[in-house]
């Protein structure tokens, strides 16, 4: 397979031809690597070898020239990577170079959370539209979006073009409104409801889980209490 | 394995004898059942059926009841679970009924985000220390909790008794952190830096990468544009 994808690493814009043969490792790792550039841009470092790359990353080097081979040419042999440009080529590859629409739906404690959260605009993940079900919600503002009931999802997402749904409704809605988002016409979810769940294929799903992770450490911690 | 952690079921507390037998699977399952039955007792339904709860969980009941069955007896066949007596069960099992010092580590935009989060206190999880490397930062207060140096943070964990780290550093950063936070006596780390940080066996560490599943979605988002 990684010979088959490396055949394809030189298509346009720096990107494979059919990214469903790119591992979800490798995109993983890529983050990676996206994030440690940002630090060592930041940092003022202007080169930096695939050795020390993969040292931060908790990698080999190996590791890190396959990765990238997917994708074309970066860096000379033995010159190591130019720190500001193998970033911005990485990420073009991941795609947060570009505006992503983003309508939250669940103006709860974590939709708001995530709303102040301001990497969701700097990985280009602007939230345009918000959409929650309490009558008290419905209709106030939050920085100048109003918050429209989830009875009208599809007119808003009529008027208000999305390409992506951020999920933080309760468990037991969360499955319902992703069912109605995808019908119209969403193409990415990221749910963070407390439970899984599922879209049909072609829709990009993933599930973070907060409160999950969180009950899963105290299951662990309080396992061990005296 | 289910056979020999059944007969462990019933030690007191509801806890299993050996919370390792019991598989990451079942501990989020158990998860989901608890914010349904939330859900469930917030809509004032006193009384849930195995099959009720097992198809709002997405599962099956039999999964439901061999999930419980680990830990005792619960409800009577053919009369469904008390949903407020299941749900208080379950979190007594899952530990989220008590209380669970963090430290903070990283008083950025997630680190932020996270402390307005209140499902962190509403799982027995309370912010009683932060810690961060700007000089601009160390000295002032989020909602009267000083934030003090990384530098000082064996101190301030002396002071200030803590359970559980929630690290929310750079990617270039959190492996060291954590690595000094465990020397210094934490016992579990929920790790929301953009890279995999590992501890020593004996302390829980759990990986929620926020931006790495954003940069994953825009990956695939991306790979299917024009």
């Amino acid at each position: 397979v990684a010979r088959a994808v490396r055949d394809l690493g030189s298509s346009r814009n720096g990107r494979a031809g059919d990214a469903s043969r790119i591992s979800d490792y490798t995109v993983r790792r890529l983050s990676v690597y996206c994030h440690l550039l940002e630090e060592l841009e930041s940092d003022r470092i202007d080169v930096v070898s695939s050795a020390k790359l993969a040292h931060l990353a908790g990698t080999n080097s190996a590791q890190v020239r396959k990765d990238l081979s997917y994708f074309g040419n970066f860096g000379k042999r033995g010159r190591g990577y130019a720190v500001s440009d193998l970033k911005r080529r990485i990420r073009s590859i991941l795609g947060i170079d570009r505006l992503w629409r983003v309508v939250l739906v669940g103006a709860g404690n974590l939709g708001s959370a995530l709303f102040s959260y301001k990497d969701f605009s700097h990985h280009g993940f602007q939230i345009v539209a918000i959409l929650d079900n309490d009558p008290d919600k419905v209709g106030t503002r939050w920085e100048g979006i109003e918050i429209s009931s989830v009875a009208r999802c599809e007119e808003v997402l009529q008027n208000t073009p999305v390409d992506v749904a951020v999920v933080t409704t309760p468990a037991s809605e969360a499955q319902a409104v992703v069912d109605r988002l995808v019908k119209a016409g969403i193409r990415g979810v990221l749910n963070f409801a407390p439970c899984k769940v599922e879209a049909k294929s072609g829709v990009h799903l993933r599930n973070v889980n907060i409160t999950i992770e969180l009950e899963g450490l105290s299951f662990a911690l309080r396992a061990e209490e005296p």
